[in-house]
């Protein structure tokens, strides 16, 4: 019986020192939705290999979006009190012990990529890449631009993409650009980078709608962007336009998948997922 | 002309988007006195390299260090307003930016890592070991061990030892190990975990010792460990045991430098102007 992702994390967390420093790092990392994992499994079953050989990778991934859940909640960012339908790591722990334990994730995500079992230039590949995607070339620069964004921004379309971008599609691509650097094709750079923007954004589309549509109850979490009055697609398109705009990305994420340069159909189940959350 | 250390950060950060994150990040970094670089540099010139080899490794290394400064003065842990004599970054920037430039110090430090031109698994050894030495493993654990201290722990100097050798020792660790793999050593890994280790302990003994008989106009910063009700050795010392303890470690240091497997003249030179800081 083969080992669930699930089960490897677990095993992992068990492998590393107790206390409430890893407890509260597990905390973090558990009841996500493993949408990053998942994106690496499908491309990399595309090329014939088995999910497993993408564990390493993704569990590195899952770490650093959890590092930046724990610290988008905490009360000098967005100071939301719930996420996943439990209180926030910092609500659970202290701010002190949630911000080290935010710290211990994002550090430990690169150790376990040094030390994962891919070829020596893919894992510095990787680590590269991860390094710019989840800091000043990605999420971390979006994350500055949504802490700093003016009222101004919250008129622009364009701007509000750019941000989407960094903050939330810097991640699915280097999700997308893992499954790549693990199956060993890395002459097709510009269909992951391009797919990875679509996917991106048209998740941040389905959380702004969700937001607002949905109770607290329903998506697990508390909306502090209308309280820190934050620029969300809500406050530039009707949710009609809206519906309209993920509609339309999903289209064209559609037809980026029927020229995929792999076996596309477990990306399209994912997407599928995606598309029915 | 050869360019300095502070030339090639200055140069570094030149090189990235500007604004407000990468003020707050070169902030940060500005005005350290590089006992971690220096080490570096001090090993591989033993070993007949240049200063300028040890480049990418000692930024990455004084990135790392500067992030943990931030955090370690943000309210939610010492809150400490002064640090090298100015305003601590979250004073200066707000917590907010100062937590994204921390995050992207970090996050920025492994990709230097991974570019660096160091063979491939050097590089990769460096990263495994810094995400070790600066996480689990070292730094993040000896703040958690800090936090997280209790009254007994005032009392006891073994407990103090291990605490201080995670949240400094750490750190210069990393600086001896990334000298030994940037000369390609890897034969004498004891002599260098040995050496880290006395280095750490006596660096953070004669930061206590200054805390207390040293102005903050001196130190350029304040003493947080009293008001906080944190153990230093201090608290478990008098002064007179503390002078004897630091000398008795400079000794220990200078019987290793005799048995070191490179020149360590340089060493000596640098361990020389640490006794008189």
């Amino acid at each position: 019986m083969k080992k669930s992702f699930e089960e490897y994390i677990q095993e992992t967390f068990a492998s590393y020192r107790p206390g409430k420093l890893t407890e509260a790092m597990n905390y973090a990392i558990s009841g996500g939705a493993h949408f990053r994992p998942e994106l690496i499994f499908a491309v990399i079953k595309g090329f014939g290999f088995d999910e497993e050989d993408g564990f390493p990778a993704a569990l590195a991934l899952e770490m650093v979006h959890s590092y930046s859940l724990i610290q988008d909640d905490m009360p000098c960012m967005d100071n939301d009190e719930l996420r996943r339908g439990k209180p926030s790591t910092h609500v659970a722990y202290g701010e002190d012990i949630a911000l080290l334990a935010s710290d211990a994730l994002l550090t430990q995500a690169f150790g376990i990529l040094a030390e994962s079992p891919y070829d020596a230039e893919a894992r510095l590949h990787m680590i590269a890449d991860l390094s710019h995607l989840a800091g000043l070339g990605g999420m971390v620069y979006g994350q500055f631009l949504d802490v700093t964004q003016d009222s101004a921004a919250m008129q622009d379309r364009e701007a509000l993409n750019t941000l989407e971008d960094y903050k939330t599609g810097a991640l699915f691509e280097a999700a997308l650009l893992f499954g790549m650097y693990i199956a060993g094709d890395d002459s097709n750079m510009p269909f992951y980078e391009g797919l990875a923007v679509k996917i991106g954004r048209v998740f941040q589309l389905q959380d702004d709608l969700f937001d607002l549509t949905r109770t607290p109850e329903e998506t697990g979490k508390t909306n502090s962007d209308e309280r820190n009055n934050k620029a969300t697609a809500f406050s530039l398109y009707t949710e009609e336009e809206l519906r309209q705009q993920i509609a339309s990305l999903f289209e064209d994420i559609d037809r980026d998948l029927a020229n995929a340069p792999f076996d596309s159909v477990f990306l399209q189940k994912l997407i599928a997922r995606m598309r029915d959350r």
